[in-house]
């Protein structure tokens, strides 16, 4: 007997046997046909006042984890005030934890209930995003992914946890107070997998890690890089897929975001900081993306994949030829692009 | 000897041995990269007096193809006012024509010079776009798009031609005035690689075409069709990438867009039209891209691939969690947007 309507799962995921692409259908944040309606685009509202985000400690329960000026804490311990990161989960889940997949075949498609979790990282200031952080602010937030990171990895049925910000506007932000999401879901994507396997097929090829190439390759050209410390590198890749795009990378081969140390998260805060301090200061507060992609967390060896940050400006709009052939027109060099970034 | 700077072809193409994915470097159109500055976004200008399309018939030497009333004409013969459409190559190209690729490996990368064609197809009209176009106009327009196709798929280097629609500034439209463009260009695009491959494997295993079982599917499924004639149907696709996707294909099993008859033709027209009239009834003219997936023409067979257009509204932003992933969120499930749209 079909379900009743009201028990249906409120997410599901749907794959096409073409693409192999997934895509989430998320009916629990559904909105009726006539709200797509085209309206006048208004500019994201920074009222304090009304903000979702800026009372958020009074949601006491809900909190997943506190940081207090750098450090973790346990409970906000009476002083509603004593936070500057929290997580919550997000009010209108892409993806809702449950104890089952109810995989399904219908027609040619596969499809799955949308289970996982979706979570929302908030720093306390309301104005002051990413690119205006102090070096500890920065960790802080490094700090929390991290955290967040380990405790989404081991839930059942997950294999993947996305963790990505967008900030402004153009790049898909609907609050204005900085925040960054996270998303662990039970299926690896499109993109993630062919990239594991082409970097799987390059080790056997070759017995290089393909990604290690790239970085030695860019240290010695040096035209595209923005930025290095010990531990990380920024570059603007030689195959750009937007303007001003920049990959933070550890230097030293590591396959898993996880097991990243204290003292490595420190050189990333500081490569994450200039590279979003650059271009703050040199697009005059562009809306971007950024994201981790890093090996998947399905229990099998990914020792060629290389973890890495994307962070892609919005300086232009994805059109009918970028999305019909999944080739990007970028009108900036890389090489410019860097030589710019670096003088910021 | 390196070229020098001045003797530098003005776009590139470049890909990734990772997501072999390319993208075109297009210097030509480069602009500095202060210009990237954020501005406050301005509604796209209707004007006119400075339209660059309302007069494009004075650049007379420049037209590549010309209809007049549904026919093709060789010139203007006099009149300049004696067209309803015209195609002239873009002045802002992203590839442009050369007797040599230029082929290189550079590093762990390739690369080669940005060979090909980019045109633009103008309807007369400056202000009704294709959804309130009568079907003798928009027909026009499919005719159009074949002639262009047949031309530019047999120039040399050319192995993929994509026939693509931006309409709203949201949708990456730069110019108000209704236009199409084409690119013809010497790689075959990830996206269509992937499909093309899959498609393949689909019938090797099941000696079945993959599209026809999901058109199958869809007819009696019922609840995402959303418009059929007797040569097309229209359907919000089971795996929707965005809101009122919608995807308009050829009922018989056709791999090759250039083959379509005349007769055919008038049926396309009719599904297109009736596509793009709901969209504009219903969400009140939405920004939108359509583009055509059809069979490579680089001479090898593609029996198992059918050829087909996709309509993708742009009702939300691609945040960090696509760009990321390439796993869409979409807030309205595909047989309640097939519903409405049924309804306009």
């Amino acid at each position: 007997m079909a379900k009743k309507k009201k028990d249906k799962f409120p997410s599901e995921l749907r794959s096409d046997p073409i693409a192999r692409d997934w895509v989430i259908i998320a009916t629990g944040r559904a909105k009726r046909p006539e709200t797509f309606k085209r309206e006048t685009k208004k500019e994201l509202a920074a009222d304090i006042k009304t903000c979702p985000f800026c009372h958020i400690e009074k949601e006491k329960d809900k909190i997943l984890t506190i940081f207090s000026k750098g450090k973790e804490i346990k409970n906000l311990d009476g002083d509603l005030n004593n936070w500057t990161s929290l997580v919550v989960p997000n009010k209108y889940p892409a993806l809702v934890p449950s104890s089952s997949l109810n995989e399904k075949n219908v027609g040619p498609y596969k499809k799955m209930d949308g289970v996982g979790y979706h979570e929302v990282v908030i720093t306390r200031d309301h104005k002051r995003s990413l690119g205006q952080f102090t070096l500890k602010e920065v960790k802080e937030v490094m700090d929390v992914y991290h955290g967040r990171y380990l405790n989404l990895m081991s839930k059942p049925f997950i294999k993947y946890v996305s963790i990505f910000h967008n900030h402004g506007k153009e790049a898909g932000a609907s609050i204005f107070h900085p925040h960054s999401q996270i998303i662990a879901s039970p299926v690896i994507d499109p993109d993630l997998n062919a990239a594991v396997l082409t970097s799987e097929e390059y080790y056997k090829k070759h017995k290089k890690i393909v990604y290690c190439e790239m970085n030695e390759w860019e240290r010695k050209e040096k035209t595209r890089v923005v930025f290095e410390n010990k531990e990380f590198m920024v570059i603007c890749p030689f195959v750009s897929k937007a303007a001003f795009e920049m990959i933070v990378s550890p230097k030293r081969h590591l396959p898993y975001f996880e097991r990243i140390t204290d003292e490595e998260k420190k050189y990333l805060a500081e490569a994450m900081q200039v590279a979003l301090q650059k271009l703050y200061k040199g697009l005059n507060n562009p809306s971007y993306n950024f994201y981790l992609h890093t090996s998947p967390c399905d229990g099998k060896d990914y020792f060629f994949y290389h973890w890495h940050f994307t962070i892609l400006p919005k300086t232009a709009i994805m059109a009918g030829f970028e999305l019909g052939t999944g080739i990007e027109i970028s009108t900036i060099e890389p090489e410019v692009a860097a030589e710019f970034l670096r003088k910021q």
